[in-house]
């Protein structure tokens, strides 16, 4: 079920491709964001396959970004409620849903995002924590960080000195 | 090769995870943001059969997020360059990155998303353009907005009312 990793493990997109596992387990996310916890709810909305769906939202309890709660006895029935981790993943839900929606005016929009408690309209972006600075005027990037392996640092290095030094580099 | 759309065309999100179309072309882009523009070096970084990354190219390229570009004339040699679209993806790989190193200290990364001109470390948050007002501290989500379908406005109010209401209402 699960595919082996991608590339490599340090790198964070990569680790967190590999839990996400696959876009249905994305969509599960965002409908349990939106507030979807039965299996019907999660059924009716993403038009899945019970087994296929069953599957998916075990997966994510495996990985503890979702956790199965009765709230019926007889007969027995469980929900699926977010764990903090799971909450987590609404950033990578909302750049989503922003890159999607990026050229469509506000009325073109199906969906809007809000703050909850006033139904004010609010607009995403990024800014760095400690400045302020939105990201989309400054030229942000990865570089290698103090627990890089050599090989990761030497694939900076390299992506830094432009392909023809890289390429006579190596010969 | 790309499949059918998962669920819902009004869905920005869902309309995203069609474009970018598996975690090879996320992780390609990614690739791409680092700087790498040439095959080699995406196929020596991920570690993908020559044949996988050609087709994924060639369809980020369809899609509008690369564009190939010759630099050589004999042999022919092409690069990958992101267009304005694909470095538009980058809010989502560093939500993704954000997600996937949350829960490590600044030691222990292997990558550090920085500021390119000054080179100091930034941290991402989300925040909303207008106000200031970061998202992880207030009450985000989704409401139907103004192109909305009766059908997706009444799946917000079926998940506003709770699981309870909407199965009684369903009968």
């Amino acid at each position: 079920m699960r595919r082996t990793r991608l590339t490599d493990a340090e790198c964070p997109i990569s680790r967190c491709l590999d839990v996400l596992g696959d876009w249905w387990s994305l969509l599960i996310l965002r409908d349990a964001l939106d507030g979807a916890t039965r299996f019907d709810q999660f059924e009716r909305n993403l038009g899945i396959a019970p087994n296929m769906l069953i599957r998916r939202l075990h997966g994510l309890v495996a990985d503890g970004l979702l956790q199965r709660r009765q709230y019926q006895q007889r007969p027995p029935r469980h929900e699926y409620l977010l764990t903090e981790r799971g909450r987590d993943v609404q950033p990578v839900i909302i750049a989503l849903g922003e890159w999607g929606d990026r050229h469509r005016g506000r009325e073109q929009r199906s969906l809007q995002l809000v703050d909850r408690e006033t139904g004010a309209v609010v607009d995403p972006v990024l800014v760095d924590r400690g400045t302020g600075r939105r990201f989309d005027e400054i030229d942000v990037g990865y570089v290698a960080g103090p627990a890089a392996s050599d090989a990761l640092k030497a694939r900076f290095a390299e992506l830094a000195a432009g392909p023809e030094e890289a390429a006579a580099r190596r010969g």
